[in-house]
């Protein structure tokens, strides 16, 4: 079993960026870029000391890293040169959705990646799977080169951890937003609300979101639950009425 | 009009020993504590060489700050002596709901706050509103020593900012409860999200809550949608669908 040396990233996005970087300051080579933006890859390409492909036949290097979304990744890999060692960054694409013959492989980091917002990849945990034992142990050995946090994963156990980025990540945000032009529309300020989201996903990491549950609904306030529905109207009220279902049912059997 | 000298605090839960001791460290002297859990109130004025306060209607302090339940605020008002200078640290009682004539204000800090976990008390903003100018200027004045965002908020305002609070914090934290439930039923590791969710909350932070957000919500992307409702079932899927469709709502009139 060899090391991955050299990597070719496909892609020009955030996940490539901020992927590619981090292999490259690693000391990996990142011997070519392909994007459909080719100002993008020009600039990673100069960035990385790399060429860029123009040809997805023609490839060289240990590994492929498809980094485009989801819809793509198929597509892409059915012009890779077969015999190619490939690996993608998708969190919801099954491993056993290919029919080419190529050694392929998941490379996926838990992660949200935003353009010229710095994050410590040291920290992202990566999910990896392949359809080789060898080559799983090859990507696993290469994402520990830039994590510390990197664990085999099946696609069902993926497919969890992907849903369950959703809620941690798309939902808490529209949930802000909502916040957000709650306080907008009454020209209050929701930047007050800051440090008490900071603080949230501090005490929920501090001692789990079971224990850190308080408000009104944990403590089956309903006077305090119907003035706030009065407040509100439309989807917001449907949502504060079905996430308050949801704590209310939560602790249904507790002593409160 | 003067500056408040002295404060006792009623109540010994987390929001009267985290306010307690910040003003007793500004140099704020705490005369006396009251409490129904007689251990907690001697620990406390212990901790800030006060007294126990066991008649209410025997207090002496420039201010008696109220920090009890909601349920609570109105009975306690009650048994203070006539004149004193009151206030209280609710979000969701209404200022004009007492009938005693005493001065009467609000010192609410809109942040959350947990037994044995240190908060940056300067961070965190301070909603002020009283019956009369002169003394909500004074807790103006006494917040203002102990954090650097302390605002004048009417009842009305402050319930926007209390509701805000629970969507930014009590249905934050039931999100990471749902996909920590996800992930627990499969064995799988819900400390992998952390990173995820405290990227989250810098992101929306950074660009605001409406440029923040992805996903497959956002994207539009039924496919994914339709895979992960498929793998949830109750209340779990409800929320994912209703969240999921608030989402869609939010960008409709956008080009993806």
């Amino acid at each position: 079993m060899e090391a991955i040396g050299s990597v070719a990233i496909i892609g020009t996005g955030n996940v490539a960026s901020h992927l590619g970087t981090a292999l490259f300051n690693e000391g990996i080579r990142i011997s070519g870029v392909y994007g459909r933006k080719s100002n993008e890859a020009y600039t990673l390409s100069h960035y990385w000391n790399s060429e860029i492909i123009t040809d997805l036949s023609d490839l060289h290097a240990d590994l492929a890293l498809i980094c485009v979304s989801d819809d793509a990744v198929n597509e892409i890999v059915s012009f890779l040169p077969s015999g190619m060692n490939v690996a993608y960054t998708s969190g919801s694409v099954r491993l056993d959705s290919f029919s080419i013959k190529n050694p392929i492989g998941v490379f996926y980091p838990l992660q949200t990646f935003t353009k010229g917002k710095e994050v410590d990849i040291f920290e992202v945990p990566f999910l990896i799977e392949a359809s080789l034992e060898n080559f799983a142990q090859e990507l696993f050995d290469l994402a520990s080169k830039i994590s510390r946090k990197v664990v085999f994963a099946n696609s069902e156990e993926r497919t969890f951890y992907h849903i369950a980025a959703v809620w941690v990540n798309n939902f808490t945000n529209h949930l802000s937003y909502q916040a957000k032009v709650l306080l907008d529309n009454q020209k209050l300020d929701f930047d007050l609300l800051l440090p008490l989201l900071r603080e949230t996903v501090d005490k929920l990491h501090h001692i789990g979101p079971l224990n850190a549950q308080t408000g009104p609904a944990r403590r089956g306030d309903q006077r305090t639950i119907e003035k706030h529905e009065k407040h509100l109207a439309g989807l917001q009220k449907e949502l504060y009425m079905l996430i308050t279902r949801s704590i209310i049912e939560t602790y249904r059997n507790d002593k409160l």
